[in-house]
């Protein structure tokens, strides 16, 4: 491999150039055949030079042009919309502080149980490894996915749960079979801002109703209902995103006496749910999943890489969200991906690692919260777990002036407005406080704050 | 484990009671606490006892219902349309033989590279373990692919290259993007069943052109045109599903003349292109990728478990459709999945395995092809490659029925109908050479055939 990559880099061999046949190359360099066709097949794997079939090997005609790297970074100049916080914060380097972000650091998360399951995969049936899963998902990892719903006090037959290709994807189903283009759809004020790309997406008109420390302002969620009729309300009732809030027993009742007024179907995102020191009220388990569709994913607390969500809700709706996830993915999440779950669940690490978790973030969240204070940046709510912190800026500054302004310094920060519907949350941030602990997210958070960002190379 | 096991098998703990605290457990059992906590921990995932955070231990209410079988079994009452060779065949039993399936058993894969792949997952950075993968998924993926793009003539800059979730999301990324409800979509007759359940998801009006061994019958095509406006046609042009035909340089250049004309749109879906002795014309290579968008995925050739597919096509639509990747899936595929793709395709070895499937599959199709003769049913075609036959059953036999009574024995076929959509396939079946090696379902065939099924249980 070197002696070819030597002769490219040194124009003895040029663009489109035909290499030496696997037998003459063998014999010049005193080894076999293989050990040439291997070498070939990692070159050309690698893109430096093409086979092309019954007639050898020639160096590739774009050998001369790499990759320009300003290709693959992520642009700056976007729009400040509900995909500005994915986009940047997805697409950044890994050395990127993130304060902005949805997950957990890498060492945050049960990596040694991570990689056992790897190591037990590798071990696995081919079929496993080979072939599609289930049309429902792993029946392994449902039948552990009933017991956890147990535990929530949501009773559900194995036929009234599926598995999805992710937390989003579940949502994105749910609104497919639910939605035609127009329907109303009713969200908190703030929400997780991949709501309201995904409604767009589904051309939904969104309404939205303003969150209190202990859910949805109900009085105004009911005129909402009356008056709206949205068809569909999407929220996370346990540790919500952003504010941190969760549903009292008493607004999760009159929510759902008013949901069964008005027919109304609502989807409850359970996805922090085990960040909670203990369990709040959950709305699928008063409504007995009857107008309540349960939804959940992994990615918070186990994997965001090893993508696998799942959905509860009544056993007819379910099937027909099969049916339409068979349409549109061919099937379930990947078996390779619910092997690796199911492995770390049922291996008994996954209660100490979230205990674990639990009380490392109360540490952090009061850490963050006493730094922010000093700023002059003050959290609406001590939350109750969970790595959120929704705060209010000083004096009116406009969070996304101060997040453009971190971001030309390389820091990812998540402004108020990504998460409004109503746009009112100009004065707001949300804040990571896992993604806390590098001086430099506070040496930018300062300069940007002050409006006084350093100029780019400066 | 066996303890806790035993009694609650000998009812001397029975549902809803509290199990031994943990500290009085360790004592009776002279173990340790944490060997207790293992044990309670793995026994609650199983779902056999419940955890009740801060109150201890309980056996689980349901311990006395074991889920049963018929809940988890495809149906078999279920209507052939497009979703039933997918239910049937995604959910039947592993040791169910599935002519009608549409991919490789496990051992006619790359099963060696697959698992060297897997413990190298076990070794990567924690990040690829943990985090979500970037928008438009993996760029050491997508380098080796714009190399295999190359080698079919496709020039394409990383910018007109994602990766998503599998081939089925890649069409489904593109019809959201292009479509709106009642628009007109052009499919081949016969053409993959997944198509026509996908359109139907999208609310589609589908039209079809019959096809011919050299691709769709153009003149046909050129008045569907111009009479039907269709805003999109999908096809396979090499190793076409269900055929196995592959379209002629004439027939390519004169479709992408019709479409120019009319302002169509073509999916390139090029899941089988693998499969082909020497390459065909791509029309993705004719048209230089503006309006042609070229998909396909890693399923048939190295495993449909680990989920991947891609879409390549003009640079502003890419971009588009990446953000609608976000608003749904939350990002492209597993990192995971792409980590474990790049390792086999970059491992030298696929090459070789590649060749080797070809001169299998030529062996097995002309013995498949032959002992199907041998029954009275005539292949439409011998395909130059992959693994599938569309053949005609001899004396006007219908073939939903014969596939419904295979199914009453246990195998799985695929009727000519699920394929077409102005359903004239009625007397086709597409038969996987790689799953017909079992003699039962050359047993089961016959029977079939002769319309004399043996009923269940004789």
């Amino acid at each position: 491999m070197s002696a070819i990559r030597g002769k490219i880099a040194g124009r003895t061999l040029g663009a489109g150039d035909r290499l030496p046949s696997i037998r003459s190359l063998a014999t010049t360099m005193g080894v076999s055949p293989s050990t040439v066709v291997e070498a070939y097949d990692r070159l050309a794997a690698e893109g430096l030079i093409r086979a092309r079939r019954g007639s050898g090997f020639y160096v590739s005609p774009t050998v001369t042009s790499p990759l320009a790297l300003t290709e693959v970074e992520p642009r700056r100049d976007r729009e400040v919309d509900p995909f500005w916080v994915s986009r940047q914060s997805l697409d950044a380097d890994a050395a990127v502080p993130k304060p902005g972000c949805g997950w957990l650091p890498p060492e945050w998360m049960p990596e040694a149980a991570l990689r056992r399951a790897a190591r037990a995969l590798a071990r696995t049936d081919a079929s496993v490894l080979t072939n599609y899963g289930s049309t429902s998902g792993s029946l392994a990892l449902r039948r552990l996915l009933l017991t956890r719903l147990a535990e929530d006090g949501i009773e559900a037959s194995i036929n009234q749960l599926m598995l999805t290709g992710s937390g989003t994807q579940a949502t994105d189903l749910i609104c497919r079979f639910l939605l035609r283009p127009g329907d109303t759809v009713l969200v908190d004020d703030p929400c997780y801002f991949n709501f309201r790309a995904l409604l767009r997406a589904h051309q939904a008109r969104i309404v939205s109703v303003p969150t209190t420390p202990s859910g949805p302002e109900v009085t105004r969620f009911e005129q909402i209902l009356g008056s709206e009729r949205p068809r569909l309300y999407i929220t996370n009732s346990a540790l919500h995103n952003p504010t941190g809030a969760t549903i009292s027993l008493q607004t999760a009742h009159r929510l759902l006496t008013a949901a069964a007024a008005h027919d109304l179907t609502v989807v409850e995102d359970d996805i922090f749910g085990d960040f909670e020191p203990e369990r709040s009220p959950r709305l699928a388990a008063l409504d007995g999943l009857n107008r309540v569709i349960r939804i959940g994913s992994f990615s918070k607390t186990l994997s965001a890489s090893v993508r696998c969500g799942y959905i509860a809700g009544r056993a007819d709706w379910i099937e027909h969200l099969v049916d339409l996830q068979v349409a549109t993915s061919f099937g379930g999440p990947s078996p390779v991906a619910t092997e690796i779950i199911a492995n770390v669940l049922a291996g008994g690490s996954y209660r100490k690692h979230m205990d674990e978790l639990r009380h490392k973030l109360t540490r952090t969240r009061r850490d963050v919260a006493r730094k922010l204070q000093a700023l002059g940046i003050e959290p609406w709510l001590t939350p109750r777990g969970g790595f959120f912190l929704w705060c209010r800026l000083a004096g009116g500054q406009d969070a996304t002036t101060v997040a453009r302004a971190a971001l030309e310094e390389n820091v990812v920060l998540a402004p108020g407005n990504v998460f409004s519907v109503s746009q009112t949350a100009q004065n707001f941030m949300r804040f990571n406080v896992a993604h806390m602990s590098d001086p430099q997210v506070w040496d930018v958070l300062r300069r940007a704050l002050k409006g006084t960002p350093r100029t780019i190379g400066a």
